[in-house]
């Protein structure tokens, strides 16, 4: 990245020299991970700038709205109704959480058996290396585990941090409950903003949301191919950027990819060779800079062909109906589109084993690994169940527990691979 | 115990092998913690006896009310409205937890870095060792934390556990919720019981359980005096056993004794010197047959004046108003003294600080340990915020983490120790 953007790092108060820490570990690890494939579609030209302008241009974008006057929101989860922040006109920026480089940091404030996604993403923050975590007017948080819903009240200490109480089943008090809570974000982005949000506006934001999600969904259609047009790495990697980029142009860019996937698709070309053994993920988020799984299992010879994760399908599945008239109808189908997500922090999940069999089917998934983050509960918890679905029908599956380290590498690798053996033998 | 029992535990379906194994450790264990302190009051016979009779003929009692049509339930969890179990002369029975002997068969099908309560529960079921496990109609767990919530649908599969869905915040649509739930509540205990619960019944059973609570409030009002009239593990016995024991009985013991703890309050005589070092203990549940903290610090010639936990202030404090004429009304009133626990479950949850420092202030502590389960992530992030209220009161806080092993036992003691030098220098 460019030096000409020091000035504005210092202007954010970056630690410039922990930065560049920072930024000098990254291109060497994206160079190995995503340069080296071979027959990389040539629409990941425009995701690769994006993530190498991650700390750049994109957050010069953000300052220049800023200045503007329009509101920048923080967020770490995908139920977080982001329509409401667009129908202000506001940015929504998903913040990074996935790298081993703040996990000490945030070691520091925060108990040391916690997920590494919360740890990293509280060093972000402490290190103040994150331009984002500088940029942003305020947070907002969720009651999805006892580790961020417990963590959000230290990092109201650092940066206004607004907390919205998801309920843990899907009945109906809960929706009421959900649908409230919507109700009190909404008061918040205006008082925030300073606009007014009406079903005109928060009609046009639904759709904007709405189009990404169309995108983001016909990129895992085009994985269902064999062989497959893009690597499990690259299409992780579009879906991390999407809480990053401006979403209309993000969504036009995975179309344009989609239309170049497609032609390979009708001509037979694939990354890999036909037949290559297929997987399926699922579990806890991905959150950028991660890549480690993928590149581990894509090293090997197989390749990933979904994500049942919140970096993956549990983001974009499900539309929000667009014929809500009025505000009161278009906050009960937010309220329903995310209460339709599968997130282990609800009791029961089952629809979640229905969803990773859906997937597996759809995507000819030769078996499945279930990944969680070291000291996550609900889904280590849950992994139980997700197995005896998937033994009952008939799919292997492998568990992996890890974090944000290299430590475990090596091993992970010689577990994968013996599971490649088995489902190819 | 006496060897008559035998039958009953065969026919409760008991391992009788591992429940030798599992009791042939306790009298030891239990002379050493308890029988050999000096100047113990007179009263702790019962409780002492109730322990000892816990596998018999507390077992036999509640067989007896069972064959006679009764309900049995079993809880783990202070939030659970008893009050509508008692509606329905149901017995209500908390189930032990607090064992590293049934850690080991729980980690069988739980991730091993989950609370050791949780394990401990559960390795109870699996090794068929307890047998309140075995007599109970089902269970009643809630969704404190992500922990529990998600290990109810494993122990579903083993007996039928019925959940409450606790909401994590404070405001009206959470006691809406929280209401809603206690009626849900209702309804299955009516179901299970084939007894409609009104509002005369429901009006005795909130009078029985206040009557518990006053008689425990007095006794923690003696641990007040100084020198204390009763050790902090023999108080922390007593509470461990309210779980357990008939409601009417207990309250008529804990008050016998308190009879006898203000008589001695009057001639000045205590378990300890005036003057020894008063501590007070915060944090996670201390479930039976669990003293392994209390044993510590009282060893080390400090005395335990209170407990902020499950296990201690937060099961009794308050009162259910008993003035509620209504179903409604009355429901209303459990739900709000419910929601009124100050459990780190709760976002915000400041209002546990205020607590802590009045018990402290109340019971003249000389310094507070703030005590959590290892991989309790609620209690382990809230210990920052309690850290940092007592210190700018000038009290001086200790955290430890432990487990139920005594592997740490003799590094706890070192810490302990230190601390009270601290304190008292
Ligand atoms: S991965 Fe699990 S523990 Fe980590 S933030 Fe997500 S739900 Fe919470
Ligand atoms: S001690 Fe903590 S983790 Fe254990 S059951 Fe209680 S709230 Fe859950």
């Amino acid at each position: 990245m460019s030096n000409a953007y020091r000035e504005m790092w210092r202007d954010l108060g970056l630690d410039l020299e922990r930065h560049d820490a920072f930024l000098a570990a990254l291109p060497g690890a994206f160079s190995e991970v995503f340069l080296q494939q071979d027959n990389r579609p040539a629409g990941m030209a425009y995701f690769d700038n994006l993530l190498g302008e991650a700390h750049g241009r994109r957050v010069e974008e953000i300052l220049a709205h800023k200045r503007a006057g329009r509101l920048v929101a923080g967020t770490f989860c995908v139920f977080v109704p982001e329509e409401l922040i667009l129908a202000v006109d506001g940015v929504s920026v998903g913040l990074c959480a996935g790298t081993q480089f703040t996990v000490p940091a945030g070691e520091q404030i925060l108990p040391r058996n916690l997920c590494p996604l919360i740890k990293s993403l509280v060093g972000f923050k402490l290190e103040r290396i994150c331009p984002y975590f500088q940029v942003v007017d305020f947070l907002v948080g969720e009651t999805t585990c006892d580790g961020k819903k417990k963590t959000w009240e230290i990092l109201n200490d650092y940066v206004p941090t607004y907390v919205m109480e998801l309920p843990q089943r899907k009945e109906a008090a809960d929706l009421a409950l959900w649908e409230g809570e919507i109700y009190r974000f909404k008061e918040e982005i205006e008082r925030r903003s300073g606009q007014k949000i009406d079903s005109e506006k928060l009609n046009a934001a639904i759709k904007k949301a709405n189009a990404r999600r169309a995108a983001l969904q016909r990129l895992y259609q085009a994985r269902r191919a064999d062989p497959v047009p893009i690597s499990g790495k690259d299409a992780l990697l579009i879906s991390q950027l999407a809480f990053f980029d401006d979403p209309d142009r993000f969504t036009a860019q995975v179309n344009a990819l989609c239309e170049e996937l497609e032609d390979r698709i009708a001509r037979g070309e694939g990354v890999t060779s036909k037949g290559a053994p297929r997987l399926l993920v699922t579990g806890t988020p991905m959150p950028l800079p991660y890549w480690k799984l993928h590149h581990l299992v894509e090293k090997s010879g197989a390749v990933i062909i979904g994500e049942e994760t919140c970096t993956g399908s549990r983001y974009f599945a499900g539309m929000v109906p667009e014929d809500g008239e009025t505000l009161s109808q278009q906050v009960k189908n937010l309220a329903r589109r995310l209460l339709d997500i599968n997130c282990a922090c609800f009791t029961p999940n089952t629809s979640r084993m229905e969803d990773i069999l859906r997937l597996a089917r759809e995507g000819k998934a030769d078996g499945v690994i279930y990944y969680s983050l070291q000291f996550c509960q609900t889904y280590a918890l849950e992994a139980r169940q997700v197995e005896k679905a998937l033994r009952e029908a008939g799919l292997p599956v492998l568990c992996l527990e890890s974090d944000f380290s290299e430590k475990d590498a090596a091993q992970l690798q010689t577990r994968i691979e013996a599971f490649l053996e088995m489902i190819t033998s």
